[in-house]
């Protein structure tokens, strides 16, 4: 499925999900593409357009089944092979994302944190606990971790990168505002947010 | 400027910012178009455009000036006029986005947090200070507030956003995973950080 879906398709296919458990909270058991659109303040077309990308929808005349699309986004996706994952740095951020209860229902499986606070080392966020930075490369390898999310402060992104680099992690979700240098078999995912609030700060206007 | 630039170009000026950013913590004068292109593992061709795009980028024969391509990034996407912001719900990602030492550089001016809890209340992060919700609407009323950045648990969201719109609040950046139903004249901006790791997850494979 690699490479299938632009990432534009994967982010409305990841709110249509959104809406969909919405619906399986309030017990309602169909769905119409124009309501999707409605509450995303997009076409209808491009909505089942994009879901008309999908297999086993559970199309009717009514509307779309709301457990079957729900269910065929997440096949289609690929939520069900989980990703075991670190979160390097346990500040704020590293705690609202151990925290962040949607995850694992997307597939990403938060393993452990990581810190060099002395303070902070031992203790745990719900269940997952925080260790030693030092301790990465043997936990990394023992609990199969895919990718790392990394927290830190801007200034210590880059160390900390090589780090990572050097316990063979191959995957990282950069959370800090900071380009990073790695090889070339190492992938960065930038989660620029200013980037993000830039393109929103642009409806505001100037 | 508005609706100028596509998102993915605005993105991409966001990432030179922050390398200009460190060059200039480094002391180091000019930058090339194919060193920007290395560190983010893109097309030299596709920086060398995206500049195109801007004005005074102070572009030599040894390559761009680093000062004059920052202030050109800056004065091309707007920070110049900061936006006001609360920041609804003061737990680990509120505290994590009022700590976030790049949003000022951006035009993002985080204001005050606001939350229910009376053991938070009143409480600073950094100079901000932690307001009672019900005190929500004459404040922002008096601090000329454009924008409420909500981070409250996805159980309390769609409350809480009905409240910011009845205290005429018209733009809302969420980071609760859950799609808002909002007037037309409101506008939400959907941080949405599943959608963000599937399209990153896809390169790791099923």
């Amino acid at each position: 499925m690699t490479g299938k879906f632009p990432d534009t398709v994967i982010n409305r296919l990841t709110l249509y999900h959104c809406i969909l458990i919405d619906y399986i909270k309030k017990n309602l058991d169909t769905i119409t593409s124009s309501t999707i659109a409605g509450l995303l303040k997009i076409d209808d077309s491009q909505v089942r357009k994009d879901i008309s990308l999908l297999k086993n929808t559970g199309k009717s005349r009514v509307g779309y089944d709301v457990l079957e699309l729900k269910n065929s986004i997440e096949k289609t996706l690929g939520f069900e092979r989980p990703k075991n994952a670190f979160i390097i740095g346990a500040g704020n951020l590293g705690m609202a994302l151990a925290n962040y209860n949607n995850f694992e229902d997307y597939g990403l499986n938060v393993v452990a944190l990581f810190d060099n606070d002395k303070n902070k080392i031992g203790k745990k966020i719900k269940d997952k606990e925080i260790f030693n930075i030092e301790d990465l490369p043997k936990l990394a390898d023992k609990l199969n971790i895919e990718m790392a999310i990394l927290t830190v402060p801007m200034d210590a992104a880059q160390n900390t990168v090589d780090f990572l680099v050097k316990s063979n992690i191959k995957y990282i979700w950069n959370f800090s505002p900071k380009v990073l240098l790695v090889p070339n078999d190492v992938e960065v995912w930038n989660e620029n947010l200013m980037g993000n609030f830039l393109q929103f700060s642009y409806k505001i206007g100037k």
